[in-house]
């Protein structure tokens, strides 16, 4: 990665050439923005059978009525159906309200403020806590680290998911450090999924902390891109089977499966974690929505009901990512100024530019009326040490619309390469 | 209240006539339940429309597409709505999920690791935090309090709301009483509304602890079991008037207005708190369900289609009321060993006994398959200092269940005082 740069050689030329381009760029006064992993409104759409559910008859789940109070493990029909899917026994998945980054915050809050099961005192009490951040990885996670005064180390990720040897020497000797962010399946941005080894390896290694949590966020277990449906590695059972049936946090949602405002959420445990999760949840509600639940249950009838929903989406958005890997080779392949992947599933690109020009690629690409996620983003603390690092994120936007801004977005890197090379 | 007992010449007359109605109510089998504040299924049947809302052409709340991420303080139609109805400018209005409980879970917790607005550090950090809590009071305002780590100091509650000169005297010379908890409408349990006078009083009092916060419940704000609407005073325009625009945080819902599990909760707040309390919120949520705002406001219109609907609980929920006022006075009335309110809207009627046999009350109760809510569950802690207080939820069973639990209470009421008597 830090061996992209633009030859010397052809630097004056393509700075030329790419001037031109940019300056075109800025004529056709784009407004485009692939900031976020937002489901486009055709993805969307797909799911507003819900929009009329459960219907005016339907108010029973099992022996339940969803519309009174109650019910803090949620619907059980539609944890029949996620339990298959996320391969989680059914008694160990809660589902909850529309998002599953709340359930995250509900657990490393109740960590900080309680401890967890086989922990001596609140993570608040420590005097430091620390957590490890696989990078590139996704913001919203740092954040929520930040928020809590939990410190971030970072491991690089590989194809098969974050480095375990990394981590497990880390984790080995520092008992400060008190867990760790896995996204296993299509990795938010760079789309790697965790290999069986890797998930073993993570949940027998030896750690310092007798209270290490994995917070496993499986958000896009379902969202495969192609026909080949990537299994996820069994988390918990792994974890279970190796003596350390606590050191797993499942989570997951519907938001990029249905509607992402209005989903249910997921969170896996073993039976220590559950009962400690709500028992402190039950302080704060009497229950999740469980008419959302219903209608939801309804909606996708079985496991298998979910799988042909998610190939929907996938006629819908695998065209986008085509179209990001068709242009990012035909401008960039073979300039030796990126690097990029080419996912099997997921919402992202993680593209890798020449070091020290990301947030000058992400400067052009605004002027030009196309907004990137912000430079720094895939890093804790926003700070990527390479700035190097661009997530792009096709699904929004129309077909169209991606393929000008994966130009326009070729221009800035190249244009942004040749004015390090000449700097 | 202290007062209550059984007259000791008629006590032995009393304890065999009601040993024998006892015998004869355990002889009936019953299996019924007013121990929680929970709706009806017919009184949850009044929103089924909500069950075919939005409809599936209808995503757009203005121009936001309710489906997608987005708009933490929630629907601008919703807020709209209820902004008029609970008194507060519509800026000034968040919009949530299912539940107002997690809206003060969150406050309270974010004010426990980050400290409020005007305040010199996070609670956590101080020796002692307190919270004044007007009894008899709401248990889960209690327990939220409890697992913070917040210690209670009881006030009584009058007529007119919480005993202002109480709780001023409290909080005028002791800093670590950092806020109170008030349920200003029909409170729960014994249906009193704080009075314009309270109000002021509470909004406008010095506090040693610059950051002290009035958690105003207002759960009961429509809840109105007569033609008679009683007014809720403008908590955050008084206080604002008096100077200390921070001091009150208000919380209400939609769960005794639509549906308990699957209704839209709010917080309205000052601006200085409101940007505390987002900023704080984004961290663990991206937005709150807005197809079920939409869903609301679609089915509510407007104010009056609130209030519209709301006249339709009462004609559901004031017969059982004035069954439980009835019945009382029948067995009760003139006896010496209860007194109970009569109120004119929310959830609840406060049964006072012979203190000492609240809980004897209760127990004989259970014995014969009548639930009651457990004692001392409206005291902090669980802990009725005279064990005298007792909270009836009559809104759940129907109208002939609630008949027939009410006559078996009284029966063991007089019976609980005629062992006391002879004690």
């Amino acid at each position: 990665m830090t061996s992209l740069a633009l030859s010397p050689d052809v630097a004056a030329s393509v700075l030329a050439e790419q001037q031109e381009a940019y300056a075109a760029l800025q004529a056709r006064d784009l407004s485009l923005d692939v900031t976020r992993g937002k489901p486009s409104p055709e993805q969307l759409d797909l799911s507003n059978a819900l929009l009329a559910l459960p219907g005016e008859g339907n108010v029973r789940d099992g022996g339940t009525d969803t519309r009174n109070y109650g019910g803090l493990m949620g619907s059980a029909a539609l944890r029949e159906i996620f339990a298959e899917l996320l391969n989680v026994p059914v008694g160990q998945l809660l589902a909850g309200g529309n998002g599953s980054l709340t359930l995250m915050h509900n657990a490393l809050t109740f960590a900080t403020l309680f401890g967890v099961p086989g922990g001596e005192r609140p993570w608040a009490k420590e005097e430091t806590v620390r957590f490890v951040c696989p990078v590139p990885g996704y913001d919203r996670h740092f954040v929520l680290c930040e928020e809590l005064g939990i410190e971030m180390i970072t491991v690089p990720m590989t194809p098969e998911g974050p480095d375990a040897e990394a981590v497990a020497e880390l984790v080995a000797s520092d008992p400060t450090i008190k867990g760790m962010w896995v996204v296993p399946t299509h990795s938010n941005p760079d789309g790697a999924t965790v290999s069986d080894d890797v998930a073993r390896r993570l949940v027998s290694m030896p750690t310092a902390a007798p209270d290490f949590r994995i917070m496993w966020d499986n958000a896009y277990a379902v969202h495969h891109l192609t026909d080949v449906e990537t299994p996820s590695a069994d988390a918990l059972g792994l974890a279970a089977e190796a003596g350390n049936p606590d050191r797993v946090l499942l989570f997951a949602s519907t938001s990029k499966i249905t509607f992402a405002g209005a989903g249910v959420s997921f969170l896996g445990a073993s039976p220590a974690n559950l009962d400690w999760f709500t028992k402190h949840l039950g302080v704060q509600s009497i229950g999740p929505d469980k008419v959302n639940h219903l209608r939801h249950a309804l909606f996708f009838g079985d496991a298998d009901g979910v799988r042909a929903h998610m190939r929907q989406h996938a006629e819908i958005i695998a065209p986008k990512f085509e179209a990001v890997e068709q242009i990012l080779t035909e401008r960039l392949g073979g300039t030796g100024v990126a690097e990029w992947t080419t996912p099997t599933g997921g919402y992202f690109v993680s593209l890798d530019v020449v070091p020290g020009t990301a947030a000058r690629v992400i400067a052009l690409a605004k002027e030009a009326g196309i907004a990137l996620t912000p430079a720094g983003s895939t890093y804790p603390y926003g700070k990527d040490p390479l700035d190097g690092n661009i997530r792009l994120a096709p699904t929004m936007p129309p077909l169209e619309d991606v393929k000008v801004a994966m130009d326009g977005v070729a221009t800035c890197v190249l244009l942004a390469a040749a004015e390090a090379a000449l700097a």
